[in-house]
């Protein structure tokens, strides 16, 4: 498998399927490692580096569970490269921002993706569609032990796992959930919810982490702590919030739709009818139509377009996979009649 | 004839031919004549007014060119009549506001609409598709023979024609010709035309007389002063102001097409696709969009779609057009409602 053949696949956070898949887009579990008598990675020198990266990979090569994945090292990716992961879900920018004896690995699904040297040794991701935590806490329980068994982590019976940020020190866990919250948006409960969100220790973050906006009604919600609680209990914790909010913005949806009805479906049906006949467009602007063409397609209003085509273009439409799928640098006009044309030509077909 | 049939038929102003048509709507003269020895209407009694109603309706009744006209009384109109007949240019907002003694006389194919009891004892209207003065003249020029033939008119040698408005004694007579000129809006020059315009002695108005917009792109350019100058000096003036004004819209949208045209495409295919999906949409915000494709088809950017039928769409959409076609009142949130709905089956078909 090369990197380029990715774009032929639909990510695993885009697949639109597993429970409640219309309104949580993805479950993500991730978790930090690090090994022992070696510094972190901001600490280490590069002869350390290196070696953080030969002994992960080493270790990662020989896991039953991962022997099937993709092994990158940043140095041989251009820009466009780790922009096209980063809109994948796969790496983080930070990451992405400097290359030395940095790695990316990747499994054929795109499931399980582990960044090595990036704030800690080991950085494993487990992406699931839909609601799906516990599942992608056994995938990445069992990739921990296989691991372990290879590698000595740092570890204190009364601390758990070190890491270099003392937030993640512990269980070295945070789970997230990516949901599409559209209808509290629209009748201006979000904030309210976000609020209570953070009183319970959970942060919300937009379609692409920290400091990104709720772009297209996205909220990416995660625990802050991960220290003074078991796995167990944190993935509990986590999923009892969600349900939560699905439920909130289920019946959010069911008094849109029992309400102004046609002002919902006026809204839905312009911004298909905008996506179908722009001839340049931004991708926040595409991310917000489509975010409205999804609500349209779960509330049954439109009807004539594959659901998995939306998820597809939502990833389509980003910088990278444009560039990507052009097999040129596009500058950001050219992007923008690109995507229009794209976007257009699906729709159309 | 009925009132009702004219729903039936494209307005004269509306039909889309007629030369210059892609940037000329309609060219219109309109005539001002007043009964000697009878009070102008706001100065005359009850009984002045019916004998002026009597008078004029029989000579109308009487002549040759007029003979088939439909003679409404506005007594006998509700305000949806009122209104209707406004949309189609055919009667003003001021004579609609009062019913006393006041009468409408509308030609088959409502190129001839004559006020009785308006300003003026007898304002003639003669409307033409396209940049054609000169047709619309010889018209009215007709019509004013016969009618003279049959009525004493108010006349003095020093002064011409009297009208209860100086600015319209002389010859009774203004030139008014609409354009649709989105380009010179656009390229932002069209306040710089405007100003020449009027120290030309004319006026810009907008798609619906004095006081209103400029809606859609569109400007009702007329002539200020009758008196001065004869029949022939006034439409020769007008169709040499006009021309220019078509020469300077031409070469804007020369200029768009050659500078950034996928800028334009999108901004007329979004409108398009807006018009084909609303559920919910105003008047106004119809007109706009409709003036987009307008200029979508006079540029080749949009084919699949009959000129005539957008041209049928400006006026189909308006308030009593649209109580007139569903056959009941309407409230303004009802009529968006409808109005997307005819607009979308209309586009589809």
């Amino acid at each position: 498998m090369k990197l380029d053949d990715l774009i032929n696949h639909t990510c695993e956070w885009l697949r639109g399927t597993g429970p409640n898949s219309d309104i949580v887009i993805s479950s993500r579990i991730r978790m930090a490692r690090n090994l022992n008598k070696l510094p972190f990675p901001h600490r280490a020198n590069k002869k350390q580096q290196e070696e953080i990266l030969n002994k992960t990979r080493e270790a990662i090569e020989n896991s039953d569970y991962l022997k099937k994945t993709m092994f990158l090292e940043l140095a041989s990716l251009d820009n466009v490269d780790k922009q096209f992961l980063i809109e994948r879900h796969l790496m983080s920018r930070e990451h992405a921002s400097k290359s030395n004896h940095k790695a990316i690995v990747i499994s054929e699904e795109e499931i399980v993706s582990i960044m090595i040297n990036e704030e800690d040794h080991l950085r494993i991701q487990v992406m699931q569609s839909g609601f799906n935590l516990f599942e992608a806490w056994q995938i990445i329980d069992r990739i921990d032990d296989e691991l372990s068994a290879k590698l000595d982590f740092a570890f204190l019976p009364e601390w758990g796992y070190l890491t270099a940020c003392p937030t993640n020190t512990g269980t070295g866990l945070r789970g997230s959930v990516m949901l599409h919250l559209p209808a509290l948006v629209m009748n201006k409960q979000i904030n309210k919810v976000l609020q209570v969100i953070n009183k319970l220790s959970f942060t919300a973050r937009g379609l692409y982490g920290e400091g990104t906006q709720a772009l297209g009604n996205f909220f990416q919600i995660s625990n802050q702590v991960a220290l003074g609680h078991n796995e167990d209990e944190i993935i509990d914790n986590i999923h009892g919030v969600i349900k939560q909010l699905i439920e909130q913005e289920t019946q959010a949806r069911a008094v849109m739709m029992s309400g102004n009805k046609e002002l919902l479906v006026d809204r839905i049906s312009r911004s298909f009818g905008t996506l179908k006949n722009a001839h340049i467009i931004s991708s926040n602007e595409t991310v917000e139509l489509l975010s409205m063409v999804r609500l349209g397609l779960d509330l049954g209003i439109i009807k004539d377009v594959e659901r998995g085509l939306i998820n597809e273009l939502f990833i389509l439409i980003q910088p990278a996979h444009l560039q990507k799928l052009k097999g040129e640098k596009l500058s950001s006009q050219e992007r923008d009649v690109r995507r229009a044309a794209i976007i257009r030509e699906k729709l159309a077909g």
